[in-house]
């Protein structure tokens, strides 16, 4: 038996413990889906993910001797935010090695939990050698973020909450990274229910474990440049693979930072509530069919903590993605009352003009003509083709009109 | 005794009636404040907010003839949606009169409950001038969006939630608009408590009810432009203040934009949820300290309807008011290298450039000058101030730095 395994007892004993220091996070039905489907919304969590479940349940087990040396862990946010709390709870030192890119946001959180923060390299990997260098250095128990069964117990206290709301799930989906989280729900979900499908979905930049699950090759990724870096794992863990992923999930899909991007916008437009971008990645396998609704359908929503500079890029191309922001630009001579005319008619098709831009000097122009740039909020992707032609229709020359 | 006027027992009929319709909201520790606040989340009510409770209590008492005859009424959003879903429900037809200006989303989200829309003229007043004149000449059933008792019995039904909830409660904080939600809570509040302070939030665009409070002149608002529409009632009505606002509530405080845009970023950044500007007002009156914690506080979000172009704009607004976005202007030699001495500065110093636009023709540049418009990313005031300070430090001529 390997010492990742954990029993139903486990996760039981973890959610005992755990009550009171956790909230109970809410099951609700959501506003995207015409069917049964229902949003299990750890974005509501305490420090904004699901990571507090398992670093308070890792920490808990730790000697008097070893809570004296105080614990060490690498994160660019959600992980390291949970054992800065979960730490704290305990009145434990904790040191979190955060690459120098993490967000200042995510930062300073963790440093209001007390943490002391160390800020190295440029990527998770660094941060990673560096704490580890830092725990056999000064002997600081190191808190991995998911390859420890303790960990995965306290992951696994959100299956025993998705059974208690709803016994007759059907079918989970669980966004991807190291498979600490989908390794303790789909055990639980297994166990409680054989029937029960767990499907796994994971950034198509980060496609490791999706690749070892269909028994195609792995190849580590090398650049990284995902919205979703909370699940942004670059070399999959074989024994995460073997205890958990390959016994207990049904498939694994991919989804793109684009139709992320798009579930976020409908996260927050019909449901109201804040994801970061691996927190929609459950939401964005089911929003383009890549997993269908089968009976009563969980779909794990595992942080909110996006930055607000990203969620406004975010918005704006979900936004483009549903139509709803359409760039136009036009050639017209330039001349009093072109600019005019052109938004006359935009304003007859009740496209709401955001942003202009003149550019006189493109390749494409000759001398007494000028580019103009429009970017429009629109209803629909309908509305904006209708404007085109619309414009076509008067006379004007549309160099581009991106739909 | 008015007509206007509701007992408990009317408050407790409708929550009886309304269970298994809406949704029973929750009441979250919010994350924002450090001592005992409570959010009562009703943005997460289905429709987006907490008008359904109302319409739905409204709908119920029509006799089978007006039935027949169907319901109108006029909104620019919230109170259309949940009147067009109430009639939904009974299968009862409904007319809704939306200004022409309305945002999209919510005239399709009217329609896709099934009712009529209409657009008509540029503002509220505008339609529901329109929605009286159709209800009389087609003989169809006006529901009125506050002054009417049984939509107060079906907002009220939010108070009894909070008491059950939190029985403890001392103090409660409602946006005001017309008068209907914080009609039906105070009322409760000050019948099962009356130590239970109420406290009401107007947009400063329109402070009829506050005026009218403290007893100061009543200008109707005449041109109003605010985020906060859900609550931007031109004309206060003498008979809600008269049976409601003057009787149960303690006192009123007034908002501005930049507020509650402030207001809507922290609740999307610490509690993850999505406000609209009406929605954040009474979290605006707490963060600017306007309103203090008092014992323990629930914090009403009324909604959550808010139109993704318009979030774009109040997430810029609301980080610039933190200190996180920052504009910079310099003025630089209009030679090669310029451009690379700047950005190297502001990358030593971790400001993160988003934006950059060049002017070469503004009136206070000599010809071989340039003016550089940057929009940064910083953690903080100070962190902007700093970063300033050590652009001039290099020589640098600082223009202007917005902070």
């Amino acid at each position: 038996m390997s010492n990742l395994s954990v029993t139903l007892e486990d996760v039981k004993n973890a959610q005992d413990f755990l009550k009171g220091s956790i909230d109970r996070t809410p099951l609700r039905m959501s506003r995207s889906f015409s069917s049964d489907v229902y949003l299990k919304c750890e974005n509501l969590q305490k420090t904004g993910s699901f990571k507090i479940r398992g670093a308070l349940n890792r920490i808990r087990f730790l000697t008097e001797e070893e809570k004296q040396k105080g614990v060490i862990a690498a994160s660019a946010g959600n992980h390291a935010q949970g054992v800065a709390l979960g730490a704290k709870i305990y009145g434990v030192k904790a040191t979190i090695v955060m690459p120098e890119t993490a967000p200042l946001v995510k930062v300073q959180a963790t440093k209001n939990y007390g943490a002391h923060v160390i800020l190295h390299g440029d990527y998770y990997d660094h941060a990673y050698q560096k704490a580890r260098e830092l725990a056999n250095k000064e002997g600081l128990i190191f808190i991995h973020p998911y390859q420890d069964a303790k960990i995965i117990a306290g992951q696994g206290t959100i299956g025993l909450e998705i059974f208690e709301d709803l016994p007759q799930v059907d079918q989970i989906v669980v966004p991807i990274g190291g498979g600490g989280v989908i390794g303790g729900i789909s055990f639980i979900a297994k166990t409680l229910n054989p029937k029960c499908e767990v499907i796994g979905v994971v950034s198509d930049q980060t496609p490791g474990l999706m690749n070892m699950k269909e028994g195609t090759k792995v190849t580590p990724a090398s650049t990284v440049n995902t919205i979703a870096d909370g699940i942004a794992v670059k070399t999959p863990s074989p024994e995460m693979f073997e205890n958990y992923i390959n016994k207990y999930v049904d498939h694994i899909v991919s989804v793109s930072d684009n139709e992320i991007a798009e579930a976020i916008v409908t996260l927050m437009e019909k449901d109201k509530v804040v994801t970061e971008g691996s927190g929609a990645a459950a939401t964005a396998a089911m929003l383009t069919g890549k997993i269908k609704p089968k009976g009563k359908t969980v779909i794990f929503l595992s942080g909110g903590n996006i930055d607000m500079n990203t969620l406004n890029v975010v918005v704006e191309t979900g936004l483009r993605r549903k139509g709803r922001l359409t760039r136009i630009s036009v050639i017209v001579n330039d001349l009093p009352g072109s600019l005019a005319r052109l938004t006359a008619i935009m304003a007859q098709n009740k496209a709401n003009v955001l942003d202009v831009h003149h550019d006189r000097v493109s390749s494409e122009l000759s001398v007494r003509e000028t580019r103009i740039d429009f970017l429009l909020e629109t209803a629909s992707f309908d509305h904006a083709r209708e404007l085109i032609q619309n414009l076509k229709n008067s006379g004007i020359r549309i160099l581009q009109g991106e739909l």
